[in-house]
């Protein structure tokens, strides 16, 4: 519908910007902040005058061209075409600019010793199944099993009994359920903490996966010189009456992408010690695990208070 | 998918922020920068420098909640979803939000006394009908007979013949053709230059019209307490060999929209005189009116040199 306007110009720098040009763009920029003047809801208002002034201020910067323009508008409309209930292309394309972490950061400003959040990502699900303490999440997934313990605990260190936890993870072949054409559902579970705060489960050790790269991120990932790479890592998303709701992951401690996460997901304080088993080392419940290696991993986590997010 | 997230904070004000949560947030606006180092094409990665380093600062002035991050993400699967052939929501939110004429103005520097430039807008298509020197656009679309006239000269005053005039506006009910759910093709047409660089058609009065506003866009509009409404004008695309192509309207005087053009597009010298002809006024062309009222304009054109942007 557009892409015909071919002006094969080379843009100009803004330092080049006449007085008289600049007014024009000022003038511009006024104008649309002031269309909001009846906005009754003034964070709205405040929310919509910010986006404004820094998208228009990109736009002036990099003296953004009509075709760069239609670039763009062609890419969105790509992005929103491959969105579906399956696939989130735009929290994708959020997540690669560290949009998504950086929200992540503004809302969940350090709290006393409560567990750093990160991205949430595209991949979870509602209603995953419900396994008990000590079971398995994998649900087919393949991948070499991985013990998880740990515990629940608020920021005076009290215990956390029967808080929600939603955990998931992509298989060894770097894919998540949803990412299959059949409708599987494996590698995802939520549990709860026992009466101690204490949780246990099977899990998979994560391996490293790339994003759906095969969708216009992908190709922008590809055009940058980007790589599509995630460090390994395990979500977690945490919950309990009257604490703040911790999303977050673990990341594999020595996995050589932890400093090219293409999302900038990985925080020092959630990079954990998977710990290597030999064949034949007992399992913490018994389990017969017959000839396979496996790993295991303790995460403790501290949920901040429900409504916290620029205490200290 | 995502949406779950039920975090019930005020966001704090940027003035709040302590330095080591500032440090934490220049921390990762950085790696994102650096995730860019091995683009090989400099323009792409100046652009994505910008663009990150606007939309970060964004999310960090407004201190952006994961609950208004979440809204954002949904606004655009919503505008990615109503886009197709025929609709065109991203232009749309790009027009609102006056980035379309922001891109306008940075690529369409005044040039001599070239005509100004304003925003292309979603309803454009190819190949409308050609008419001839003197024909009619109508194709059965429902207005005011508007009888349109003037010439295409270049920036040193030559007449510019067989200059290609693309044409395009909404009916007296406010739609364009794509807009009903029938294919028909109508207030759209395209035509050529004389000999003597001057045209000459038939078109509707123009008159005001919301832009569709039952989606995404829309609600927007609504919510942030703005009209919808576009001050009533007539498209036009012109081009011609070694010239600049000009996209452009023409907007009528005395339009009380004219100072609340909800896309930002109106500039003083587009703002023509449609001069209302009593019935029984002789046209033009002898064309028999009957007893309708119609108009006549003039709209004398002035294309710039190709690859122009940033001379004065
Ligand atoms: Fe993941
Ligand atoms: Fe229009």
């Amino acid at each position: 519908m557009a892409g015909h306007i071919d002006h094969t110009t080379t843009p100009q720098s803004r330092s080049a910007v006449t007085p008289e040009q600049a007014a024009v763009e000022e003038t511009l920029t006024a104008a649309v902040l002031r269309s909001f003047d009846s906005c009754t809801d003034p964070r709205l208002r405040t929310v919509m005058h910010s986006l404004v002034s820094h998208v228009h201020a990109f736009v002036r910067d990099v003296r953004l061209t009509e075709e760069e323009w239609n670039t763009a508008i062609g890419f969105l409309t790509e992005v929103g075409h491959i969105t579906d209930d399956r696939r989130q292309e735009f929290i994708l394309l959020s997540d690669v600019l560290g949009v998504s972490m950086q929200t992540v950061n503004v809302d969940n400003v350090a709290h006393g010793g409560a567990t750093e959040a990160t991205v949430f990502g595209p991949f979870f699900v509602e209603d995953a199944p419900r396994i008990d303490n000590g079971g398995d999440l994998a649900g087919g997934a393949a991948g070499q099993p991985c013990w998880v313990e740990g515990t629940v605990r608020d920021t005076d260190g009290a215990p956390v009994p029967n808080a929600r936890i939603e955990v998931w993870e992509a298989d060894e072949d770097g894919f998540y359920d949803v990412q299959y054409d059949d409708a599987r559902v494996s590698a995802r579970a939520h549990l709860f903490t026992d009466s101690d705060g204490a949780y246990r489960f099977w899990a998979l050790t994560p391996t490293p996966y790339p994003i759906p790269h095969d969708g216009p991120v992908g190709r922008m990932l590809a055009a940058t010189g980007r790589s599509p790479m995630r460090a390994s890592h395990l979500h977690f998303m945490v919950s309990a009456p009257e604490l703040r709701t911790l999303v977050t992951h673990i990341f594999v401690r020595g996995d050589d992408l932890l400093a090219h996460d293409t999302v900038f997901g990985v925080k020092d304080s959630l990079i954990k010690d998977f710990v290597e088993q030999p064949v034949g080392t007992p399992a913490p419940d018994g389990r017969d695990l017959a000839d396979t290696t496996w790993s295991r991993v303790r995460f403790d986590i501290v949920l901040a208070p429900a409504g916290t997010v620029d205490a200290t």
